[in-house]
């Protein structure tokens, strides 16, 4: 199949909602942003053998590929609305993983409200190389990673380093399926956390590079330091399993730090007065979103984390820095 | 050096005239649409060895993928505003490749009126793999390929061909040089033309797959055919040198082929009444860009040239499909 027959194929019919993507058929998309709505704008790609395995299928690029790019506009807060695509694949790629990719692709855009409104497709090279560039909207100020001052709770959602541990399997085996592999090949972007996070944290990033590096990144943002309780660092019940079956306290130590710089996690750091801690957590379950706080903000710009042995200074040699 | 050193060197000051591009410190970039002005959106890769030759220079790189995009704005009449940029370079590139890299997207950025608003850097792979993303816009009804009407006369801008000469002498001796080889390496995105052919023309594109394949696609878009007189084609002197000098007819028409159908051209192709042929000539001046007329709309849907020999159809099978 030719770059053409591929785009009118599979891709036109994702544009059909979006009249200025002039179905694909013209040099350039037109897009009227929406009446007292600000732009927000991230673009990531995802290659295979970095960001996914090798031969991984066309659903996990989609999913990795849509994810990673959501949990930016999450972050910021914003409501993803359209996007852009840059495929590359090799010419022997059949058909039928043409199809399953624009399949999943439709399935995911209906799930998150976007609408392709552009890309180029090219034949040729060894391997997938995927760009997405998500458009999201805000109608108020978008959350940054600038405002974290001292005394604040850092919160993060959900649970840290399943993934990291997928990977770790999946790099053992790749057939290798559970829980933890599931969680690295579709991350779940924390839009509506996100989006009620405007206006009441004081801070937020994604954390897709490993807790460690990412709170060192937001707190590099605000001019802050930071101090963790691992203990508090939220992790699932299988992982927990996992640390509990650990045959000494070397070997534990030695997941946690996997734990936390591993990356792919695709949660929400986000940090807040501790006075609001209450009023966060009501308003992360009327999302369906768990958050926990785990530690603080300080004004020495030291980053450490306390647990059983005592205080230490985060070590960041693992952290993924894509 | 690292993803993250390369992005605080080299791209970092890039995004300093954008604040909503937050030093590239943030998960997304926060854009103010300008009021009134609509949002043109495009997107294109740049990947060393099918859009460039292998072991391009970083100049080479950024020259084409810049131009290549911007010449898509043009061809929607829109001004060229902010970008993000994707690279994925092998983790060995030295320093100085991405000195030389940030130092042309410079003097572009400057030169184009745009700025860095956002992209991701990643290290890997065996060879370099651009995105650009450049955003647009225009306060008024953008052009579009839709607009063209049977007896409306079909221009193209510049000279047609040059960069497919340049290409294959480039592929003969990767050090060739000259004016060819220059058209090849560096395209001139004709945004002034663009928007002065808002309101004027009745539809418009660029060219970069070749004239025959791009007025292919235009003449596809509305619903229209095309009838061109070869000896019209707009040629450089250089070029018309290289027709006069050829032994036959044959060859010459063998070099004729290749000129409407190679490509890399970034020129626009648009069409409007024959009875504003004389306002439109008299714009483009003043735009500085020279225009011609190749030919007219028809209504038929064949799309035909007529040369010393007859008319003939459009052969498309060297057109380039990127």
């Amino acid at each position: 199949m030719r770059e053409r027959d591929i785009i009118a194929n599979y891709f036109v019919p994702l544009a059909s909602a979006e009249p200025g993507a002039f179905a694909l058929r013209d040099d350039a998309a037109v897009l009227d942003i929406p009446n007292g709505q600000q732009l927000v704008l991230t673009t990531d790609s995802v290659i295979e053998g970095v960001h996914v395995l090798p031969h991984a299928s066309p659903q996990q690029f989609v999913q990795k590929l849509i994810r990673r790019n959501l949990s930016d506009l999450a972050a910021m807060g914003a409501t993803p609305w359209r996007y852009l695509l840059n495929l590359c694949a090799p010419r022997e790629t059949a058909d039928g993983w043409f199809a399953a990719f624009a399949q999943t692709l439709k399935a995911e855009q209906q799930q998150f409200g976007m609408v392709l409104a552009g890309g180029d497709t090219t034949l040729g090279g060894t391997h997938v190389h995927l760009t997405l560039t998500a458009l999201g909207l805000t109608d108020g100020p978008a959350l940054t990673r600038r405002g974290a001052r001292a005394g604040d709770t850092i919160f993060v959602s959900g649970t840290i380093g399943d993934a990291a541990l997928g990977l770790t399997m999946l790099q053992d085996d790749a057939d290798a399926n559970g829980p933890w592999v599931e969680r690295y090949h579709r991350p779940q972007p924390r839009l509506a956390l996100g989006k009620a996070l405007r206006g009441n944290a004081t801070s937020a990033m994604d954390c897709s590079d490993g807790l460690w590096l990412d709170l060192q990144r937001l707190c590099d943002a605000s001019g802050v330091g930071a101090r963790v309780e691992l203990e508090k660092v939220p992790i699932s019940d299988a992982t927990r399993q996992l640390l509990d079956a650990a045959p000494d306290a070397d070997s534990r130590s030695a997941l946690w730090h996997m734990l936390v710089t591993g990356g792919d996690d695709y949660e929400l750091i986000f940090t807040a007065p501790a006075a609001q801690a209450q009023a966060l957590q009501e308003m992360a379950r009327f999302t369906g979103t768990p958050i926990t706080a785990i530690g603080q903000i300080t004004e020495e710009l030291h980053l450490r984390y306390c647990d059983a042995r005592g205080e230490h200074a985060f070590s960041m040699q693992s952290g993924w820095e894509y």
